[in-house]
């Protein structure tokens, strides 16, 4: 440890002196990893790399980055494939750095001017291509997760037929959502108080989707059983497939029901951007509440999340009594004092880092990002289906794609099992970063295709390189591997 | 708008030619603002701050930089006294451009090694300062708000008669936490369903510390009316003084009657770094839970906030029914994959931006920088004391001073008045930034020294601006002020 020097630490020039040489090294890591000199991730066990960092000692700071660099998982390698965490635009990151020195605490608007102002117009962006009219309004917030729970907080005070803010939970309370969506829907349904009856999930069909005809038995037994069901929930796409519910059936069934109609459309409500693959979205402009994540599909790093209400106004009604927003309606609703409606009190310029995208290129990056994704993953599973030695799991809608390694000879009671082992091997190796998931109680191998210069020839090497694994795993009854 | 260039935006040189750039501006930028040159901030009004970014056009992104950089709110400038969000230090905001680039999702342990394992020590460096034994663990999260959230849906794990994950809420719960706690803690309870009557509010002592005499009929009366009383909380300090609660009393109270002891010290449990000022904190050591931001007290960009538990396995429950819960205990809890317990699916790699202080300057730096900011309050109490026609609201336990200008001659009708047209003009000028808040409804001037490089200089200076100012004002029943 070395003594503390304040004016080290806080001297511009010390600032500049490390700034300039950090960029040096990150610029020197994009063009290794870009070019595929380094592995996509060094595998160790938990224990281990906790006691690398505790022993470490560094001569200074920029030894420390490039130990940490060297050590993380390398989204930027083109044979990153693994979850859907953007890999970040060169701008963006940059504009984290501002983010960052600046540390705008947002709350109130004083402490934050430029980014409120930005938010407002990305959200306004965003809802204009969700297909929002002109009252639409919403905020960014700290992940996908927090902004469902937001968003369900909402439709519990919009709903509900008492004043749950105030009198705290009176009847019992549900919503409706798909057996595959994302499991911060289910959270944020326990969260709330609301227990498992709280859940109600709905089954879906061979792609994953939402099966609507199971929609109104569910809702009947629901109300039967004395639940008030106050949201139907989209997923856009699902977690394991990327599936899109069918969005206009769901509208028309809240409709009918009012019932609060939200999407979670984290990873995929950014193709509304692309003409080319927006009609996945279909529906999306009557949904009450829409979830969309910048740093999955937009090049954005973590966590930049929007949260947009078709009807604006609704976004002050989440955290506030019934009582005071009645009166908030003869009055200014303050939109500019964001932390009245995020659950965050003091939160990071998060805007910076996707308003610097959009203020350059418009729309056209978030399009033209989706669409090379989308491409991408339509190309592999194209691949995947001209190959006897696997199946794929369902036509891919979006970048996510779920296939295995089943060759007619291996037993199927075997396949699971050679698939783990495979998946393991690989990314031991560092050659490529894919993850697993279930689908149905199956086991499939799952591809994100993330990265804007990943090729047909990388997609073709991971089925030869899952090939060359397999058969170095042997006779798929060896001991080891069963 | 510019046609998309996926080669510039992801071009390792590209990085480094705009890099270098953005380093030199963000030097610049500290260097006038910590030379006085800049002024803390410029004010706009919102509608007119959108209409400036709607409007704006900028040549390239340094040019999109520099005008964000000189429109926010220079937390960089020693007259900079407002919110408590850190000023950064260098090497900090330098790491939150690593995490930006690396962007590793953090949800499990392959997405994010490096950042699990640091997140690990780091919080055990933490939990051995508060005092905590070597069972203690917990995590960092997105800020204060879900990290308060998070352990009171712990302590709801724990202290309730039935299973609320799996069951939903079965009974009224309430807990006790003083009047002047941070907002977050009602929004958590009412978030859960609890209610207004969930959150029963302990009155303070003179000095805006928990009265803890109210408890015991505080607490009996909410029995007596059926609710299940499960936790306590501990302001540490509290929002608008920064007052510490007893926490050695209260830690009496919770043991006597089971209840969880949490404590929000997001600003003020920094303290345990510095031997000058932990007593504050006497009582922490047997809390249940304690959350801590590093991005006030401890020059970290934000949101960068642990949660700490005693007993490290509570933090397996926040989420969990009993029954995995009990399942667990007998397996191995899979610490490493974080997003088991955080809120948050993808979580940043905010570890990094902490983690960089302590690997180079070992707990030094939290030390000398909780006690300069203390001390400079101290000193700043001192000349409000000395100036007769200042008030001070209370002597200062942490590095918040909350004072008023109120020269004999000012009727205490128009104080309020006054001291808010003080502020307004004073911030308009961009001279100063400070805040105003309510103290057992009276009206305060709130100063919180933020800056390691403020001196006392400054705060003469700016007592001689509000005197200044107040001249300027006129007679204050002025009809423009009145």
């Amino acid at each position: 440890m070395q003594p503390y020097q304040p004016q080290d630490m806080f001297h511009p020039e010390q600032f500049r002196k490390e700034g300039h040489a950090l960029i040096d090294l990150l610029a020197d890591y994009l063009t290794d990893v870009g070019q595929q000199r380094e592995v996509v991730l060094s595998c160790t066990a938990p224990d281990e790399e906790v006691e690398f960092w505790k022993t470490a000692c560094f001569g200074d700071n920029l030894a420390y980055w490039k130990t940490v660099v060297a050590r993380s998982i390398h989204l930027h390698h083109p044979r990153y494939m693994g979850h859907q965490t953007a890999v970040v635009a060169n701008e963006a990151a940059l504009s984290a750095l501002v983010g960052a020195v600046l540390n705008n605490g947002m709350a109130v608007y004083e402490m934050g001017a430029v980014s409120t102002a930005q938010e407002q117009i990305l959200v306004e962006v965003l809802a204009q291509a969700l297909g929002f009219g002109f009252q639409a309004g919403g905020f960014l917030t700290s992940g996908g997760t927090l902004a469902n729970l937001t968003a369900l907080l909402t439709a519990r005070a919009v709903k509900t037929n008492r004043d749950v803010w105030e009198e705290g939970m009176q009847e019992p309370l549900a919503l409706l959502v798909s057996e595959e969506a994302h499991y911060c829907v289910d959270r944020a349904v326990r969260i709330m108080g609301w227990g498992s009856a709280g859940i109600i999930r709905i089954p879906t069909n061979s792609r994953m989707q939402m099966d609507t005809t199971s929609l109104p038995s569910a809702y009947e037994e629901a109300c039967a059983s004395g639940k008030k069901v106050v949201a139907l929930v989209g997923s856009a796409g699902s977690t394991s497939t990327g599936s899109f519910d069918p969005l206009n059936e769901l509208a028309d069934f809240a409709g009918k029901h009012q019932l609060w109609f939200h999407v979670d459309g984290a990873h995929g409500a950014a193709v509304t951007f692309s003409d080319k693959y927006k009609l996945l979205l279909r529906g999306i402009e009557r949904a009450d509440s829409v979830v969309m994540d910048f740093h999955k599909l937009l090049g954005t790093p973590g966590l930049t999340t929007a949260l947009v209400y078709r009807n604006g106004a609704d976004s002050f009604r989440t955290f506030a009594q019934r009582a005071d927003y009645l009166l908030e309606q003869t009055q200014s609703p303050e939109w500019f004092n964001i932390g009245r409606r995020t659950l965050e009190c003091t939160k990071n310029m998060m805007v910076l880092r996707a308003y610097v995208l959009y203020q350059r290129y418009g729309t056209t990056f978030f399009a033209q990002q989706v669409e090379r994704l989308h491409d991408l993953a339509q190309q592999f599973a194209q691949l995947v289906q001209g190959s006897p030695d696997f199946r794929l799991c369902t036509q891919p809608e979006t970048n996510i794609v779920c296939f295995r390694y089943q060759p007619d000879y291996v037993p199927s009671q075997n396949v699971e099992t050679l698939n783990r082992e495979i998946r393991k091997r690989i990314i031991e190796s560092g050659a490529f970063y894919l993850v697993q998931t279930q689908v149905k109680k199956q086991f499939w191998l799952r591809l994100t295709l993330m990265h804007p210069e990943t090729t047909k020839e990388d997609l073709k090497i991971l089925l030869l390189e899952i090939q060359r694994v397999a058969s170095e795993i042997g006779p798929v009854h060896h001991p080891s591997i069963v």
